[in-house]
């Protein structure tokens, strides 16, 4: 079968790198074009980026010529590492010309009719694809993918709400400077320190939670009812984001029962033969120090939340520790599987 | 007036280092003596010391001859900065030899004899000190400094507490490697990473902070009603730690109020004026990104608890930051501060 | 065919563990006995070791059970990652019983009978073994590799060296904290710091460059005539050794030929076609600032060298920078590569 | 005596935050200017300012409003830490208006009638200003400071020099991130990674040695005859540089004989009383593991640098290593050392 042409638009940052990457040898998609802001387009793709990915960009790539952002590319999705300013005005346009644009950018996520994946979580809000495309009159559409720490904590949440039924969350991340982008944050700043504002961060996690979590009914998202506190800080970590969990149920289960209900899961059906589908969206960690971002953020290819410490909590009902990879699960690769789903759901063809 | 003299017990660990940088000039304590461990005994100080405060041991330190810990000592005061195991075993002795012991360990904090003291927060438990001699038949004493993280908590949360009642504490925190000690944390487990477990803080902090706030009645301490939750990370930071709290009250303040009382707290009258006091124990951070522990955890002398972005929590009532210097306020300055009080009140003369 | 049966000395530590993880999966080795110090005799290998490789040991080793480190395991092929003073004393009781020793320790580095080996520089060495067998009367020897260092600089040395003629060298290291083992470097040593010794290392980088590139005459290994100046050092790095190298040369080369030469090598046809040989042992970058450890550890599973910034040297000829993955290439992957030259030549069967 | 008025040129960045915190109490200048980039200008200082020095700009500064870069300023002292391509154009400008400009920047530290100055090294250096002002037809003048891994190196050597006469110098840095200003090096290029590349400073390592060793000949500086290699990297280290130095002289000193010429090194009388003259400008270290940046950085105020591990070495005759705080005894402390240098030579009245 011929793979599906795909550009990446922002190839040249943190989450265009990885996008870059992990799409030079997919089973699926052939990326044909790749596209960079203005003073880099004419360039071989090798020179005009900065590669902090070990040790060398595919070669597959390094030789592509960088284009503009433009809806005139040779392909069908369209990855988005746009920044949210610039993915607020481009990625409509991509839409509007037919194309399937899977975004990372924060720009749409709160659009009512723009789903905001995680296919383990929330892959029935595609259905909001279609409102999409009848009430904006576009033949391609948007598909967005969470915050990063998002991810980090709505996956492991996933099957305890559904089995215990979420009713508070109090999240503290620790974040790795990768999710800033480069150059992002300065050594200056975070060598021998702890930066404890990222700006827009916690609001975002607290509403991005309650939507994915979120019901859809008659084309709407009906958020969840659930009461989320973040509090956000970058360490001087590389990649992988930690957070601290305390969260409050209506049916309080044990400590045993959540543990077994984290570990059986495996997301629906409907995700699981997909190319990217980590085998245990969940890794439950038994040590008593674990998870930990260094040893724990490449789990199933950096597709896997790992959780640990599940523990009773004296306020809400457990504590628990999350790690995911911010810039594989948390970004790239969720996008990546994100049009996995698309195409295996023939929304992509 | 003659300076006191003191020893330091377990003086060539981190904090014992702290001890002996800081009374190497002291206007009430003059070092006498210096401990260690069998092997090191007979070892001049700079020889058997890692010394890992910059750049040297002080002259006057240096050269001392370090002796065993054993209670015949030419001292009034005995600052330990022993392991618990072996603070368990060694501080009655002293106590009983009639030594006047601040110590650092955790081995008698919970203690229901032996106040915990932080001079700003609770200098009445101090009563409980004639119950100890009373009860033991000891003619010296044990006084304990609570843990480095529960310092950080409890001091921003006095003046809180008594102004609008608190009901419930979220607390993570993000340590410094100092607070393990030397070697302590291997390189090989912080660079790049965050270590997710440290055995017996959360309980310490949980315990502590109802301790401290507690109410002495009748030779007791009643501790305070309210529930603790806490979780708490080592982070690649060499000094201070870092602590996301989220707070509940009987009166809900208003920011501003909130802001208010602690920018107003000096402490009591009877600590004001002691030599190592600070001029202000809390400082209020302003700017949206502090306190961080690089820029903040030296601030008067290492001895302020600097707190900042206040702010509404959607679950708790009101969110902040905290950063303290682990190895000063919440150790080694936090003991000789006890131990100034403790020289004002004449328990030591 | 059967795999033939190998056995881990020493296999919780740092090295031990590299031993591990590569050997899980090894198409011509099999693990059949891991060993541990006394303490841990009798563990599970997944309980007893405190495992730094992400994110867990491999489920084939999990299980074993430690052993001691006594001539009675099963296997034929010993991999040492024993500290010196032991290996000292177990590795010839080894190889008096049979085996064939291949040991990551520096005990036997400098027994003039003992081949030190890398097998892209001198496989030729290995005649050594006769001569050992005969002396000592053993069944079995020992194969020794050398330090990591040397490694970084002997592999891209070495084809200079043959074209050109080594005369001097001056070698200055960064060195990651893995290399001083577990828990090794205390990170308050290391955090925002440069330790400026590391005991030893420096006559060992001297002595064995000599070696490895001497020439073996008569059963003899006639040390090169080049004189050595090395300088080593410690920085916040987890894997990969940095090393500034300036060199001087019977013949000097230019600068392009010098690169020619690097990259053209590929070591002899003996070593091409083993299982874990680099394609290309030393790989030269062209970026003006690399290699650099983070980027260039891995190349190769971490199989090459990296060399860059070739360039003229003001006092002696050339200057460049090296970087080698010191726990693979370095260590445990190095003396993989020796048993499967062992194998290859039938020294071990 | 009344203090003499003195500007900061580029107030905001790493070294004009150093210049503002040392010269907020200075017994000799009083700050009454800042100056920063157009767009800063008529900003608050602590406003505009991203400070990274703990914890705030001092109060005196703090509220000073910013002036463009203009000769219009009231200061007879202009401290400029600004770019070099920003210094080319605008220091000629103050020093034709009047001005004693002590430059931190690259900018024209090889124009040959303009002093670079370290005042234990080359005080009648300053002989050029004559010649400056003639030759220019200023009425003020330019005096620079070399490059602070330059410092680090010339200082311990000038004695060496004297003593036994420098031939070869071979330097390999290992430099802080402070080094590259603000934001300056990114946290995903040095966390766990070590910078390989610093453009342009191995050229100016090995001509400013040479220049500041030189001698002053009628009115012109004959640069020392001595052969420098220098190869620099960047290491995940907040503030200070290490240096390994290996030396060849023409009168090859014992190692005794080279420590003892390091120990009573106290610079010239003409510099000795200077407000900001430490003590012992080179503090030999007798550890075996010392100097490290983080222990050694802040001796003497930042003022000293630390020399150790002075051995033999196989190529040449001397090794050593050295640390030197980057952004004070090698930039701002620098400078401002040199203008109390002007100021007791009656330069600046």
């Amino acid at each position: 079968m011929d793979r599906i042409p795909v550009a990446v638009l922002g190839a040249t940052g943190v989450v265009g790198q990885r996008f870059v990457q992990l799409l030079a040898d997919h089973p699926t998609f052939e990326i044909t074009s790749l596209t960079a802001s203005e003073r880099k387009v004419g360039q071989r793709y090798a020179d005009a980026c900065h590669w902090i990915l070990s040790p060398q960009p595919p070669p597959s790539a390094a030789g592509m010529i960088l284009q503009k952002s433009e809806p005139n590319l040779n392909a069908r999705v369209i990855f988005s590492a746009l920044p949210a300013s610039i993915a607020m005005e481009l990625e409509p346009q991509f839409a509007q010309a037919g194309y399937a644009v899977c975004s990372n950018s924060s720009a749409y996520r709160s659009a009512e009719d723009m789903p905001m994946i995680i296919p383990e979580v929330n892959a029935d809000h595609l259905a909001l694809i279609s409102r999409q495309q009848n009430e904006r009159g576009w033949s391609g559409f948007i598909v967005t993918s969470p915050n990063c720490t998002t991810t980090g904590i709505v996956m492991p949440l996933k099957p305890l709400h559904e089995a215990f039924g979420l009713r508070q969350i109090f999240a503290v991340s620790m974040q790795a400077v990768s999710g800033a982008g480069y150059p992002g944050v300065s050594s200056l700043d975070i060598i021998d320190n702890v930066v404890t504002l990222i700006p827009g961060e916690e609001e975002k996690i607290e509403r991005e939670t309650r939507e994915l979590l979120g019901q859809i009914e008659e084309g709407r998202n009906i958020m969840a009812d659930i009461i989320v506190s973040a509090q956000t800080n970058r360490v001087p970590v590389v990649d992988g984001h930690t957070i601290c969990l305390s969260v409050g149920f209506e049916d309080k289960p044990s400590i045993e029962n959540a543990i077994d209900v984290l570990s059986r899961f495996r997301g629906p059906d409907s995700m699981r033969s997909l190319p990217s589908a980590p085998d245990q969206p969940i890794i439950v960690r038994h040590e008593p120090d674990r998870p930990q971002p260094r040893w724990d953020r490449d789990s199933e290819n950096g597709m896997a939340v790992s959780v640990g410490r599940v523990r009773a909590c004296p306020l809400l009902d457990l504590r628990m520790v999350t790690t995911v990879h911010n810039t594989l699960r948390g970004a790239a690769s969720g996008s990546i599987l994100n049009a996995e789903l698309l195409a295996a759901e023939k929304y992509v063809q």
